[in-house]
């Protein structure tokens, strides 16, 4: 199936309808503005929300849809404004690619919190009025605003899931000031946005803990990832006796889970970091008042933290685990997605697979 | 009625049993010690946990209590240790008269969150082993880290409410930095910790809303106490009108409510602290996650910050609204409690009513 348009050159995979189902599809980019960077698209990370919006589960999805917001790749072209990028750089792309660059949040690089709201990469309008598509596909045109620099040595396919994963984490991380040797860290579920927690939490010299409802997590978090204790979170005399011991908690869970037994694990002053997306959060107010708690929501980052994470992953050699896969992949991979059936992060080999 | 203590000449009004009404009572105060300060009560506040612990609402009332923890009176004695104290100064005493003065919030002046407990200032077991009596008395012996300095020119019997009430909303603007002048403050509840709120919040130099369920709060929160807003919680439009408009909201309502409408109020990295005790808090994780936002709690405050609020509110001419009373309305004032009918905190006249 190809697009109407007859310059379609962007080879893609799309959703077509409510099923979700990812095929091969063309269509054109935008023409290249002055400040734009047209990249060829290496690898992509494969996220949850590409699973949710290829099957319509906000309700919005507008098809053919083509997911990925992890995206990196190679400068094959660069608007004449450009300074920052130049043809063969690495480079990646992430959850949005407009913003109103005018508002206080935009002024400080914390464009995910754009006053008048972000564009996304797939499945919102882009500035031409088309509707944005993420990178599943060969190539993109984006404003270089929103563009990262990705260090030469970093592997691309390991930089794909930093995107989203790594900044989604990586962001309060650092906002609560995380990076602090010596602090304990509980990470709750060990997922894409999971064993990202753990590897930062080592990389900033933190005692680091996973909590997961799955015994059989407990070599991988200990060994693979560098853990310092695994702990099963319905083993309740464990529990009770982590009680007031971590400074931070970043919980990753979207499955629904109690808060109050966490809560009760946190110090005085202690700081619970919400990114995953139960369907509610509940808990006693005795649980945050008598030690002055926080629980505290994030999402993604802006661009400023996410090239500082970048260069962090880079000089510390932080690497995402991941399972490289063709694109021919990516309808068992959003299957798998469900299962909980990774570690931690697929990426689409685009470059070698979609052609 | 009286103690079995031959030497009882502590006069107070205690309750029996769980139906918490109170009646005179007499009983003995522990030695003066080296450290401790000797208090002649000259008011002490009405606050809803005298309320609860007289009617045994957590179940572990011990009887005759002797409710009151916003004690202000005037030193009659002192331990030969005591140098921040002489005979005839103003002082008040709090929530709590006891800590282990050694762990780290102990040492940061930070008590209320001792790493051991604190002993209350009722209802609890106190140095001697006797269980600790509140402010329905004639005069308390209290350790002088846990007395304050009421300054001279400031009213004794409105520096009582400041003493529970005050430092329960006062500590966690401080800790959130809510003293910027410019910011916007929501206040959820107008009771004893609300109007402090507002009043707080003035002397701050915020723009400060109060949000009610009840219209009859408009006039009084507007004219006597100086908000710059009243809106009606249930007003939908209204509250709508001020989407993503506040820096903090102070949320004292116990009764129960919900939280994403609130959330909804906040800018982008804005804090609800929560001070109330609802029967849970529950909101959706997108409330927070989305922008940011944060939830955090709080009760009562440290020495340090305690002192701080009282030398505050010296300087800045805050006083608390309150309903002078004498000890015989304590059980009427305890029922109009649960009606909240309180404009806005009682406050019993001991040294003129409890002979």
């Amino acid at each position: 199936m190809s697009s109407s348009c007859d310059n379609a050159d962007c080879l893609a995979w799309a959703a077509r309808d409510e099923s979700g189902f990812l095929s091969p599809y063309k269509f054109s980019r935008r023409a290249l503005g002055s400040d734009d960077v047209s990249i060829r698209i290496t690898h992509c990370g494969v996220c949850y929300a590409d699973l949710i919006w290829a099957r319509n589960g906000h309700g919005d999805s507008k098809y053919p849809l083509v997911p990925g917001h992890e995206i990196v790749g190679i400068v094959k072209e660069v608007g004449s404004n450009v300074r920052r990028f130049k043809i063969g750089d690495h480079i990646g792309v992430g959850t949005y690619v407009n913003s109103c660059r005018d508002c206080e949040y935009c002024n400080d690089g914390d464009e995910v919190y754009c006053d008048k709201g972000i564009a996304f990469t797939f499945n919102n309008v882009d500035v031409d009025g088309t509707i944005t598509k993420g990178g599943y596909s060969s190539y993109i045109v984006v404003h270089d605003r929103y563009c990262f620099s990705i260090p030469e040595e970093y592997p691309l396919a390991l930089a794909a899931p930093l995107l989203c994963a790594g900044i989604t984490v990586y962001a309060p991380m650092v906002r609560h000031k995380m990076n602090q040797p010596g602090k304990s860290l509980g990470v709750i579920g060990l997922g894409g946005l999971g064993h990202m927690a753990v590897k930062f939490g080592k990389a900033f010299g933190l005692n680091v803990t996973v909590f997961s409802t799955s015994l059989s997590k407990k070599e991988e978090s200990l060994s693979l990832l560098g853990a310092d204790r695994f702990v099963l979170s319905s083993d309740q005399e464990q529990m009770k006796a982590l009680d007031k011991s971590f400074d931070f908690i970043i919980d990753t869970a979207s499955g629904d889970h109690p808060f109050d037994p966490y809560m009760a694990l946190l110090k005085t002053a202690g700081v619970l970091v919400l990114v995953g997306f139960p369907s509610e959060v509940k808990f006693n107010p005795a649980s945050i008042n008598l030690g002055m708690k926080t629980v505290s929501g994030s999402i993604a980052g802006g661009t400023k933290v996410t090239q500082e994470m970048l260069d962090f992953c880079a000089a510390h050699k932080v690497y995402p685990k991941i399972e490289l896969i063709p694109i021919e992949y990516a309808n068992e991979a959003l299957e798998r997605l469900i299962k909980r059936d990774v570690k931690y992060r697929f990426v689409i080999d685009i470059e070698n697979s979609l052609k």
